[in-house]
């Protein structure tokens, strides 16, 4: 399939993007500072200069998310605004404007995380912004069949231990070639509306 | 108790605000054309100028919240900022500010609903904000203890039916007077962090 990844210069996104071509997939990167194209999906209007580059796309995949960490009284209303451009509305805009332009039985693959369900201190943004992906999936889901949609929940990478461990406490990570397993189960599979928790 | 109550004038605040004065709580009500303070709480400057005027509160109560209802393809990107600011924003800066100024032990109780979990055709938007609310509800809890925060997450309204009965079908409905006892449960309990789905 000829597959759009948002975020491929990260983590998560160099592995699920890895994964993906070694399973013969074609790739197509997306990014601000890297990747084939050069994109803000934060920005609605990019997204659309997204699919006017990309061309003919079979599945959409994303492991791009920006949010702010801070205590509740620490937060500003710009920053849950920010989390909200920044992991949801950007990935709600590869969906609502991917649907008309993806493959007939194309599919879109979304990133959440353990924070919509496991809260840790400073994470509030972080949870809301899962947690509003999470919901829209199962909502779009029935809407966009036969396209499919799926989010992708992990706990914190454990690749990423090094940097955030400390706030996951006891918490079991995953690896990120598990992760990447996760994006090629919704990609390749048939299921929708689903969250893939690991 | 004193208790803010957001949305007073509603179908689901007028059930909330008897139910609790019957209790011997006093309620004091806000909402943009009714109620003892007008303010618009999708405006953050106009949730602080809720709290400048209400003095010492006890419980803040919402049952204020309006999304768009569309095709996600119908969808604007404004549709879904409007959502995260009518239902989302709003209830979190409820919250936000409400931390530093309500009681020690006081309580929050938001409104979330079913379409976070079982969605119907047009509901994306509105499964978004629900879904948000419901994670920030939870990551707010851990983080302003011994201050409270729940969630009510009712189905469609016995008393709602004739209006929206059309968009769930073989959907069991839910009283007004059960879903005002999940607020009572909420304001004089002592839970934290919960999502009473009902
Ligand atoms: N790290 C973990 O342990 C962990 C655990 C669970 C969930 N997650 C979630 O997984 C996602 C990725 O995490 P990560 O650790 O891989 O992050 P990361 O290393 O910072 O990578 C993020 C990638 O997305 C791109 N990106 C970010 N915002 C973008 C935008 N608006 N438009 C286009 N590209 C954008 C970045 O490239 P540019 O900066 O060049 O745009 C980068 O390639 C996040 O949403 C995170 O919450 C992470
Ligand atoms: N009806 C149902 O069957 C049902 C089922 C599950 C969940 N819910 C949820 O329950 C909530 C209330 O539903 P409802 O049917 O009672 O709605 P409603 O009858 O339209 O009442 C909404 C109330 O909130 C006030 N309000 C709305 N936005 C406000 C704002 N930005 N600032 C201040 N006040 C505001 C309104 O007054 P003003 O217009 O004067 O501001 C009104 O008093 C909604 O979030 C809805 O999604 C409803």
């Amino acid at each position: 399939m000829k597959i759009l990844l948002i975020g491929a210069t990260g983590t998560l996104g160099t592995a699920v993007g890895k994964t993906l071509s070694v399973r013969g997939h074609e790739v197509l990167t997306v990014g601000r500072s890297g990747g084939d194209l050069r994109h803000d999906i934060a920005d609605p209007a990019q997204v659309a200069e997204v699919y006017a580059h990309a061309g003919q796309i079979d599945a959409v995949v994303s492991t791009a998310g920006d949010v702010p960490f801070k205590p509740v009284t620490g937060m500003l209303p710009e920053d849950y605004l920010s989390a909200f451009h920044g992991k949801v509305l950007s990935q709600i805009e590869l969906v609502r404007q991917g649907v008309p332009r993806i493959a007939e039985r194309g599919s879109f693959t979304l990133i959440t995380g353990i924070l919509a369900h496991e809260p840790i201190p400073t994470g509030s943004a972080a949870a809301m912004a899962n947690g509003a992906v999470e919901a829209f999936v199962r909502a779009a889901a029935i809407e966009i069949a036969p396209q499919r949609i799926n989010a992708v929940s992990p706990t914190v990478f454990t690749e990423s231990l090094e940097d955030y461990g400390d706030y996951f406490p006891g918490v079991p990570p995953v690896g990120l070639a598990e992760v990447a397993q996760a994006y090629v189960r919704s990609v390749e599979g048939a299921q929708t509306g689903q969250i893939y928790a690991l």
